[in-house]
């Protein structure tokens, strides 16, 4: 742990400035006018990974944003560990509450400040340089892939496909993301379960036109309202999702296990001060962390409709929009949460409007089991560099592709994340802690060494 | 009323030709860069009160835009009729809907085309015409005034102001207006009743950020489905308005009025065809009429919050907000309802969000009683010109300076309009056919001489 702690400190001008560069790339996935720049992004990893000693590298295309995919293969018979990673990033609206240029990274407080400054080009961009740290120190005891994709912002797409059409060259004994959090920065965690996600956006039409709200307001059915009643009746009083069939496929988490999750430190009038929110809400019968851990949860993510600038327009409106996402947990299907949401939005519409409803992506949820060779290497490796055992946590994020990784290729991922609740990813003022991103390098050899150690038994 | 028949044929090319100097002025009032049209609108004006034959005319500044003001006093002593008009007129958005240029106006299928056609450059120009007919007949029964203001279009934010100023020099017997329509080419009428009007922004901030909604999606509260909720609890299932005392003021109109506003004819199928709904909506226990024409309604204008871009954004936004209108009806006070409504919206508003309402502006409502002498004196000039009475008409619509007229002034107005429904005025196309324009001057001077022999009894 010394050695790749010197390696760091004499290298770590060098390490961001590199970051730096990928980080100034505006890799928005969701924005078409981006495109070029997803494109700037894979060579800049293709570049990485060769420089960091990979026996070679190679942007492959897709119907979508491109893949970068690197390797170098000591020798067949060591176990294969496979880093995935993504290069895109969040939109940075409202850009009027950053503090700094999203695109343009700073160094204060001992935090890096950027859109991707963590999520993930942070994170990814560590485990390129213990792998260089590895390689230039003789000390790589595995065989290493990379493959770092270009839309996991919008629910990657395209990349079951590609590893569709290559499992010959993802084969690997396991998955290593870093995409995820650690409770705090002396609290180590590692994320075990993933909640699952569908997301789809309605559009509720009334008149054929814009309305006088004078001349028509009270004889026609207003959209906005429609549309609103509608949302307010898919989650009930006890914070219940109401879609029929909707709870089918939960399963409900063991008492024992529930006890075992409520050790980790929750300090829940800490959270509400931080959120700046007098009081929470979530199901009924569970506890905050439950409500993100081990339960779905039901969110509109975006809405709009009639006039929308300064001032006052009086407007019955024609349309009204929204765009809305449930969180599933594991073993809940999306693509059957798709159907059964799209089919009850549609039935308790009122005669008084037309609804359509559009799908825009879904995805698994995903568990690890803590006994797992790879979990319990990587277990040990956050327990040197923390001095402490890492909690085994749910997390109520998603990262579908966990779940498609297991399906297509058959490979268990493990998710040793070194993100911190405070860095604001997918918002304004997205920061890294050099501290975590330091920590990350280190702990990332240690993996290594342990998971092959393991391997051989 | 064949020698204003007569007056109209021999100068019906120089009545248009003065028509159209006016409406290519483009006098948009709400947006900025028009203001010196606002000014050009002003003095043409001036210039048609001196041609029309009064005796003085001025451009009176605000601080907004400019008032022409005029009068020809022929006696102290007989009753005195003020015409109030807008100059100005509404934007032309969307452009391209248009089939000819909105500000050069042109004669196609007996109608005039062009935005202010009718609203209220044409409906107003009657006037000036109808008056240089009776001051060049010698047959002018009143004295005349003639204001008319440049910001209609906006809510007349300067006029109260200017009227409170000159009381002494707006004194009148009754105000003219022709800025609303009648039922059909066919079916005279009288507007008798306008709503009132109080329109607010909401703001509902649940979280101090941005949230990603996997994190923290199903324990914090989300405020747009906050909102969402909020907005459904303000009308309940039979559509009545749950505003405590919202009603209180509120007068029952009488079965027999009920009964005779229901002779005017309207085809429900055909209403909702021409909107492309299967449905409408309504308060329990009144006509499709009777909902916009005496009952207040309840719409939500805009709406919007959290991620409204393109694709999909994971996010548990922090704000939510909404544009809200209610449509009130005579004898309710807006300002009363504008704390009732805020008071309500708040004390509504659950633990997990904080609420701002912010009322944006307000209007009462209006009545014209069907014995005022100057109803009856329009009623009878629709007669002979139009061969049978004008139906009595409530409009759901609001012209708020109507009732501060009566409110600052003391002076109660008739509502003389001459446009039709297809006349799209605020939408692409505007038009104002000339027959209707026609008889608008044939009318107008029936009007002034039955109204002098009424107040000679």
């Amino acid at each position: 742990m010394e050695k790749v702690k010197a390696y760091i400190e004499a290298n770590k001008e060098r390490f961001l400035e590199e970051l730096f560069g990928l980080i100034r790339i505006p890799s928005i996935s969701s924005i078409a006018e981006h495109k070029p720049d997803m494109y700037k992004a894979a060579e800049y990893w293709k570049q990485l990974m060769l420089d960091a000693g990979a026996d070679k590298a190679e942007v492959f295309e897709t119907d979508g944003n491109p893949v970068t995919y690197g390797e170098k293969i000591i020798d067949p018979n060591l176990p294969t560990v496979m880093v995935y990673g993504h290069m895109d990033v969040m939109p940075v609206d409202p850009i009027d509450l950053w503090d700094t240029e999203p695109f343009e990274p700073v160094i204060k407080d001992g935090k890096i400040w950027a859109r991707g400054a963590d999520d993930d080009k942070g994170q990814a961009f560590m485990h390129a340089k213990a792998f260089e740290y590895m390689v230039k120190n003789n000390c790589l005891p595995c065989n290493v892939k990379f493959m770092i994709e270009g839309e996991e912002e919008i629910g990657s797409p395209n990349l079951p496909k590609f590893c569709k059409e290559h499992k010959e060259m993802l084969t690997a004994d396991v998955i290593l993301v870093s995409d995820t959090g650690m409770i705090a920065p002396d609290i180590p965690s590692i994320t075990t379960g993933l909640r699952g996600l569908m997301y789809w956006e309605v559009e509720v039409t009334g008149p054929n036109r814009d309305l006088h709200s004078g001349i028509f307001g009270g004889a026609v059915a207003n959209p906005i309202n429609v549309l609103a009643k509608m949302i307010t009746q898919m989650v009930d009083d006890n914070g219940h999702i109401t879609i029929p069939g909707f709870y089918d496929d939960v399963i409900e988490v063991s008492r024992e296990e529930r006890d075992l999750m409520a050790q980790a430190p929750f300090d829940e009038e800490e959270y509400k001060k931080a959120l700046n929110v007098k009081a929470l809400f979530g199901e009924k019968g569970y506890s905050t962390s439950e409500h993100t851990g081990i339960r779905p949860s039901f969110d509109v993510c975006g809405i709009w409709g009639g006039y929308i600038g300064e001032g006052a327009k009086t407007v019955l409106p024609s349309k009204a929009y929204a765009k809305i996402s449930t969180r599933l947990v594991p073993n809940q299907n999306w693509e059957k949460i798709a159907v059964q949401f799209k089919e009850h939005f549609e039935s308790i519409a009122p005669d008084y409007v037309k609804v359509e409803v559009t799908p825009l992506h879904g995805g698994q949820g995903y568990v690890c089991p803590i006994d797992l060779p790879a979990y319990v290497a990587a277990d040990k490796a956050y327990s040197e560099v923390y001095g402490k055992r890492p909690v085994p946590v749910r997390s109520g994020g998603s990262i579908p592709i966990i779940s498609e990784f297991e399906q297509i290729l058959g490979i268990k991922s493990v998710l040793m994340g070194f993100g911190l609740e405070s860095d604001a990813i997918h918002s304004p003022n997205e920061n890294y802690p050099l501290e975590q991103f330091y920590n990350g390098i280190t702990t990332i050899p240690l993996f290594y060494r342990n998971f092959a150690e393991l391997m051989k038994k």
